[in-house]
């Protein structure tokens, strides 16, 4: 509680250390091509990425919806790992799944095929238990199903949503009000142009923070990520990544960490924030080293904490 | 001299402090058209743009050469400012002229009109006062132009080097030969990874160390730049601009503060070259605030600082 300014973002007194976290999103089959391979109906979902990513900090809950046909081994991947599942529920029908193609240079993907199938008409059912949850991530979504968890959450929260193109071209509206209701969005650099009708980055960012979120943070890719507040800006350059081999769940793995950490630490002050980026852009470049959720599924705390090392060696040239 | 390991590059003991820095490039009437606004026949020229940034830092020798039409307002404007211009060869005909129009965004631009004139066969003479100049900026042209300067260079120097895509497409041969000659070169991304042949920029970066140069620094435009070395790697961002007026002369700004600074403290360590990146990363941003060398005539160290400072609290949060 280092930083005043911060603190009514998390609720005050109300929220002490070691919270959990909560992740609405999907749960997906992905079939992946990249130059380095293929991956077939492999785990995939934002919420699956998210939390593998997250548990490395914190306890995670998860809200999703699966079919029929979801194997109990993914559950088991998930739930060892310290993913809570009782959000997780299961539909008549098939899994959502969809299949990519990346360009040579991966800074391209073209979608192959998608079957929303039971994620078509997901409505989110926060369970009870899950509702007092203090750190909340709205996975890429429709801005009303994202709407829909706010109102069903109680007390103090730390409120960060993910959003895309799709959405500020069919759904601004509701994204509009969403906006207002929520402490952080994430988008990507082309999103919050799009959002805003800025061209300028900068300008972007500052003006997104006007309509209404306290913390807006702009992901870059290889370039890294732009945060900004009403108390601060901040750049932090991207992990030196050279091994790409599949940049699915780069965001939602970024979005973990940064939510991870921040819900570790149990409070949410500038220190915390920048802290938190820097843990999500390491958590982010390791997910992209390996196919699907794979490298994530794999590492712990001290693989991140190496390679975070690693980062700020490069970030203040040591 | 904190950092025994980059002494070496700067000449060692033979160079101490407060050094002057040699330019050679071109000097320009550049028509210029921005959605901002239009400029006709402004001062231009990469050393003009070098020379009016790194006077801040220390006095400058330039060399380069104009046609009869050159107005001696223009040389005064460089002289009273600290340029040196003994070197500038006045030659029978018209002065090299460029016109350039960028796009919406001014990530890209077309050139409308280049007339080379007396800068066609330019073939620069280093005067015989300059010949011992410690610190060398070779900017964009021929490579066999630039390993010209380099032969006439006499004792310990560090010299770096801008180049462009035309020179990587039909003249790879004679950079190769200029970069196990030089100390560093200065690229884009997209240029580094042409020279290469890597689509990675971290891998790019490493694989352009392994072809000479100790030191590369690969810019991103409003991404900041990655400085390579065989100790360290270091990535800074961009200042954040909102006003970018016209990015005419962005390369050879940064170029001019990062050269002007490591002449100002006459040494090349880890730190000085950290330091100087930030002093070419503000440099530029202040040259694409006004149309030609508008921004950077008027400047002095007092806007430098300034600068500086917000953007160590971008990259700081603070």
């Amino acid at each position: 509680m280092t930083d005043p300014a911060w603190i009514a973002i998390a609720g005050g007194d109300t929220v002490s250390a070691a919270m959990s976290l909560l992740v609405v999103g999907s749960t997906a089959f992905d079939t992946i091509e990249t130059p380095h391979g293929n991956a077939e109906r492999c785990l995939g979902g934002s919420s699956t990425y998210f939390g593998l990513a997250a548990r490395m900090f914190s306890p995670v809950r998860l809200v999703s919806v699966i079919g029929e046909d979801f194997p109990d081994e993914h559950k088991q991947l998930l739930s060892a790992r310290g993913v809570c599942l009782d959000g997780l529920e299961v539909k008549a029908g098939k899994t959502f799944s969809w299949h990519g193609r990346y360009s040579a240079d991966m800074n391209d993907r073209e979608t192959i095929d998608v079957q929303l199938n039971t994620f078509g008409d997901f409505e989110p059912k926060v369970p009870a238990h899950y509702q007092d949850t203090p750190f909340v991530f709205l996975a890429n979504g429709a801005p009303a199903t994202q709407m829909s968890v706010v109102e069903q959450m109680a007390g103090p929260r730390f409120v960060v949503a993910d959003t895309m193109d799709l959405w500020i071209d069919i759904a601004k509206d509701g994204l509009l009000t969403l906006l207002k209701q929520i402490d952080g969005i994430i988008l990507n650099d082309s999103e919050v142009k799009q959002l805003t009708g800025e061209s300028n980055l900068i300008t972007a960012g500052k003006a997104t923070l006007a309509l209404g979120p306290k913390l807006v943070i702009v992901k870059k890719g290889e370039h890294g990520c732009v945060v900004f507040t009403n108390d601060f800006h901040y750049a932090l350059p991207a992990y030196p990544t050279e091994d790409v081999v599949d940049p699915t769940g780069a965001g939602d793995s970024f979005a973990g960490g940064f939510m991870g950490y921040l819900a570790k630490c149990g409070d949410v002050t500038r220190a915390t924030m920048q802290q938190a980026v820097a843990y999500g852009t390491v958590t982010a470049s390791l997910n992209v080293e390996g196919f699907g959720v794979d490298r994530l599924a794999g590492a712990d705390m001290a693989t991140v904490e190496a390679r975070l090392s690693e980062l700020m060696d490069f970030v203040r040239g040591v």
